[in-house]
């Protein structure tokens, strides 16, 4: 496929007018074209710019708010907050924003987002809370790809959980995972291409195991590992749609499905402050020989080097940040379109790749 | 195998008298032998009584500490705790004990238990802050039996993360996952038998896939779903290890090594009290409509039942409440030679299974 590479700053700029023009504030377009961009720069191509058109679909027809109006009520160390159908990106940084100092306070604080939309990749607010010298478990729920263990039919989303940890120097060990074997994008792929699907992905609409792409999208994707994934897709529902007040399971409506109502996705943070567990030093020493430790470990045939979660994704991010992100024909098309439509101008490319 | 089944009060009180008489405290030795037969009841044998060998000899040699001094650390929202080398069950439960009145006040505290040992099932703890009405996540550490993705040498522990959410109810909801795809003691098993195990259990000591149980044993138990569950690993070994001041990687020691010192363990917890999230009748109410739903997905060809993590291991508990644990004629043994040592008298079987 020929791609064309952009500068990721004037990607960013770009986003971000696009979000202003539809009415979103300044501050708020910021964060969210800085989330999208991160991902295209980070390798998340599938979380990265190429949202950004469904995202000005569903605020262009109210249902996403450009303008939502965010409520944080704070009870001890829980933070309840509603995101006021607003873009997910938008509510989890407000949300966050208002943890931060709450976790200062008191070491570790619970947070649970209603009333939001999809928020993109879980690393960023991993990295968010890094930057504070703070650990954070996030999840979020999903419109419904994986079925219960024993079921055929899709009833949790592929939920992910992350987890982030601060490091002395970048990048944090950031662990960012889905709840089933793949991620529902692939297999929408693979059907669009008319090729097959490898075994342990997918079911069909039987509950049959299928590498029959198009079977697979009637039918749900598999769990991480078995019974242990939908376990895990459990806890993230729970935690996500049925502790926050938010929808779960096949309430959770899907943003590419039109003439559905607002989505209620809801995330759940929990955010800690790591110099109340020891002297931040003592524990930047401490993660410094653990990684070191690891990344030491006798290496497996034909494996060049062991990396830790979070490191790969920070080598594409420097790499990508000098030579520009590459986008496929089909994304920049749309984008074209959108720019067109909202009169931001789309930036010249930098180069081929 | 023959097994011999057993009164569970009976054995909960051998194990008690056990304890005791090693020296330990009344209420601490109630505890260890509640969640050992408690781990027998659900049908987690690997976790049970079949344990109290090893810990008696440990106790013996004064390698844990029958006695110890668990010092509890309170700052904001965070406990951190000193096991003094008790037995995990004792550090844990204490640790517990002290949390509940601080999420009561604050809504969630996290705990940092460092100095510990093998904890037994995490999902005790779980059931422990469900009967509060609180929601845990909970992980711990153990001796390397995962190598990071790419190596060829255990590094991580088998490092289990757990969830437990209440329900108005019994059984609550109880994800209780380690992060490997196999549990090391079947490895063990089949290597003692001269038996195969599976493709995708594990690695030889050269990083290459085996079937042969005893080249497993000298490589490293594969991580869960690959990647996903090394990740999975490393996250559960910085809350549990790096985190709580504890031991990590290969300096977690092995409870079945002889002269090993001290194993230096080290757990998390995360209690959240669910009244803060929503009151608390409503979140019941919630939980209700969603594990019926669950319950009732269409199934697939030859399923009889959907189940939800907690479920199976609740039935398998009012099971064996009422017909006995079964015991191996192995552990038998081993427990009569115990009980001569100790001068506690085994129970009489109640019936063969």
């Amino acid at each position: 496929m020929i791609a064309t590479r952009y500068d990721p700053v004037e990607l960013r700029r770009f986003c971000e007018e696009v979000f202003v023009s539809l009415g979103m504030p300044r501050e708020d377009a910021e964060v969210t074209a800085d989330s999208l961009v991160r991902a295209n720069l980070e390798g998340t191509d599938s979380h990265g710019i190429s949202r950004l058109v469904i995202y000005a679909r569903r605020m262009q027809e109210g249902r996403i708010s450009a303008r939502p109006e965010i409520g944080v009520e704070r009870s001890g160390s829980v933070l309840r907050v509603d995101g006021g159908n607003s873009l997910g990106q938008v509510a989890s940084y407000r949300a966050l924003e208002a943890a931060i100092p709450v976790a200062r306070e008191t070491g570790i604080v619970g947070v649970a987002v209603r009333n939001s939309n999809h928020f993109g990749t879980a690393a960023y607010y991993c990295q968010m809370a890094c930057r504070e010298g703070m650990a954070l478990i996030a999840t979020t729920n999903s419109p419904p790809g994986i079925a219960p263990w024993g079921g055929k039919k899709a009833y949790f989303g592929t939920n992910p959980i992350a987890f982030g940890f601060p490091t002395r120097r970048e990048p944090p060990v950031i662990v960012d995972m889905s709840s089933s074997v793949v991620a529902r994008g692939r297999i929408i792929l693979a059907a669009t291409e008319g090729q097959t699907i490898p075994e342990g992905w997918a079911i069909d609409e039987e509950g049959v195991e299928t590498t029959d792409a198009a079977a697979a999208l009637k039918g749900a994707v598999l769990p991480l590992g078995g019974a242990k994934g939908y376990a895990l897709a459990m806890a993230v529902e729970i935690m996500s749609g049925v502790l926050s007040g938010a929808a779960f399971g096949p309430r959770v409506n899907n943003l590419y499905k039109d003439h559905d109502p607002p989505a209620n996705v809801g995330h759940s943070f929990i955010l800690l402050d790591v110099a109340r567990w020891m002297p931040l030093d003592n524990y930047y020493t401490r993660m410094e020989q653990f990684l070191e430790e690891v990344k030491a470990i006798p290496r497996a045939r034909e494996v060049e080097e062991v990396f830790y979660p979070g490191e790969r994704r920070y080598l594409t991010y420097l790499k990508r940040a000098k030579e520009g992100v590459a986008l496929p024909v089909a994304v920049r098309e749309e984008l074209d379109l959108l720019a067109a439509e909202c009169g931001v101008p789309f930036p010249s490319p930098v180069g081929m790749s």
